[in-house]
């Protein structure tokens, strides 16, 4: 494993970060506060702080497991924390004050912990902590963005497993073979894509039967419940080829549908349809979610969460494809973001009502040189009980 | 789904936090940022930011899902954020100032995410943020720390559950059956505990071929490398029976040992060992922790984690048996725990070297009245290859 950022964004990060007067930009990611940029940044996976240290233009990775990183990371130097008491905080403090001048200016990304915080400025009294998402964080957010060829092409495993699953698991469900249960199906998809190939499943699949589709996010992921009931259900998965997750969302139809269930069914359609037509010639991302958000409050629903999403190392990657906020304090920190080519992302309609049922349906696009390019196949399936 | 906080533990509390002049405490669960205490004052899942308001005695809720939330939370209000706008943050915004006076004082948890504290600053500039680990996280890791007989309970469906397959997977192992790789078994633990009655696996399962049981947490948890080779091999798999996780590791000696495993085995068997012993008549956790330090420092090797910690919702519950921090910065924020009858917490002493393999053992253990109870039976397992 080596890092994923290349060296001309790690460059332009540098540079981007002086210009915003930052000595050293600290990163973390522990169990309890994942952030992805540890692994982009240096290809160790996980449970580590990284500094960026702009003055002199090295990055320095503390891990948690020194010989994991040793294995795996690129960094100018790992420190051992072993050397520090096996302690991460304190072995990222000591190396903070052998970097840094007696008025340190410490760039944080928007998810760091306050703990963290709190520990640098204890230690380093003097210490200005720049917090700035219209900055650090967009300019993060858009290194990960735009993906490079050898990352679409990792993606690209994932999709090819994703639509073979998908394939299987309408085959599957249509004929009412060896599924029963929301287990069942979780279980049938997750060792499925080990035996396609794949590395692993990119989050722990959702499953929700019709008696509980209305659920955002089914909790738990899935039940005992069974899978042949009247009414809306779906499977949430995504699959990991290669280090690189896909986010598919299959919606299936069982027995006939009401009014009601007709309603929300076309209308997650429409807006699925429209944002693939609108990221044809859409500037900015925000601008194709308040279509959809439009669409959605036309036919009296409302969307209880983001249009989509950014694929890549995690799920859920940078860009996040939402409509501008309204409130005072969200303004202070957003910025808007430009569709650009190398972006990969998921466009996931879904409206969820107690008495009816919840309808979602998510496909991963990729926007090339020629515009949208559709990566995955999901489709409404629909199930004869 | 309810809270698992008692009432009476919820009024002391609501006590606690008013002595050290708390207002409201926020603590909030994210994607990123996961805190249990949601889940466990609450009952509501995850994703939510919870209030502790301690002037007006009530908790408030701001889930993610509102319709989940009516369904699992116990709460005195819980807040729909499609009327904020779909926003948590603007409805938190909305309700803190619906609810403070024009100096509030806002306890947080140690793990909250900076951003979280920035908009409440933003929004409330006379905010006084009270942050005191040492009060506000040993007070919400104590509530926890000591499980109810209704707790145990369920943990011992998982203890069961747990123990059945260390027997399944010994036979498994010993007759070459069924299982070649990492993932071979991996798949084989996680679908046969939910066969056998477990709500699914209480994180995914961790396993190390002999090639790379030097990772303290092998990434990929589970990879295509064939199991028996020779050296040290192990897996660490937690069951989820009914909401609260066991913690399991189970290593493997395949084939023949040299000199350094043995001498490896031998100090991580006597140190497991001890740490079981001393619980019979040690004061505070920390002793237990810094007794296994010296043990393994005695004999050349050093431990690189922590020797256990609380299991519960969430694998790594509080409490944790980790020896007194010697940094300053560390020591400011730390507190003694005393051992009390109602924790359950592994003990997992584990060494990891790059050129021999690790090896760790990690079974759970009740405090009763009477002692120490062994809750697993994780053992070594000796395979023939």
């Amino acid at each position: 494993m080596t890092r994923f950022v290349t060296k001309e964004k790690l460059a332009r990060l540098f540079d981007r970060l002086e210009n915003l007067g930052i000595q050293v930009l600290f990163i973390g990611d522990s169990e309890g506060h994942r952030d992805v940029n540890v692994k982009y940044l240096t290809g160790h996976p996980e449970d580590a702080i990284l500094f960026v240290d702009v003055q002199n233009r090295q990055t320095i990775l503390i891990p948690w497991d020194y010989q994991l990183a040793n294995e795996y990371a690129e960094a100018d130097h790992i420190v051992n924390i072993m050397e520090h008491n096996g302690g991460i905080i304190p072995a990222a403090i000591e190396t903070l004050k052998e970097i840094v001048d007696d008025n340190p200016k410490i760039g944080v990304s928007k998810e760091i912990s306050y703990f963290y915080v709190r520990n640098i400025i204890d230690s380093l009294p003097n210490t200005e902590i720049l917090f700035d998402p219209r900055e650090i964080d967009a300019e993060l957010d858009q290194l990960r963005s735009i993906k490079s060829p050898y990352e679409i092409s990792l993606l690209k495993k994932s999709f090819k497993i994703s639509n073979k699953l998908v394939e299987e698991i309408e085959g599957r469900m249509k004929t009412h073979t060896d599924i029963e249960t929301e287990v069942d199906l979780s279980i049938f998809v997750e060792n499925r894509m080990r035996k396609l190939g794949a590395f692993g499943a990119g989050f722990e699949s959702l499953v929700a039967s019709s008696a509980r589709s209305w659920q955002i996010h089914t909790y738990p992921r899935a039940d005992k419940l069974p899978m042949y009931r009247p009414g809306l259900a779906l499977i949430d998965f995504g699959v990991n080829a290669a280090g690189f997750t896909s986010d598919v969302t299959l919606p299936f139809i069982m027995g006939p549908m009401n009014k009601k269930m007709k309603k929300i069914v076309e209308t997650v359609m429409k807006v699925h349809d429209e944002a693939i037509e609108k990221l044809q010639d859409a500037t900015f991302l925000h601008e194709v979610a308040e279509n959809a958000v439009s669409t959605i409050e036309e036919a009296g629903f409302k969307m209880p969460h983001s249009l989509g999403h950014g694929i890549g190392l995690t799920v859920h990657d940078a860009p996040v494809l939402r409509k501008r906020p309204t409130h005072e304090t969200l303004k202070k920190h957003w910025t808007k973001v430009p569709l650009e080519q190398g972006m990969v992302f998921t466009i996931e309609p879904g409206i969820y009502e107690k008495d009816v049922g919840g309808f979602r349906i998510e496909n991963d696009v990729v926007i090339t040189s020629k515009g949208p390019e559709m990566a995955t196949n999901a489709h409404p399936i629909f199930i004869d009980l």
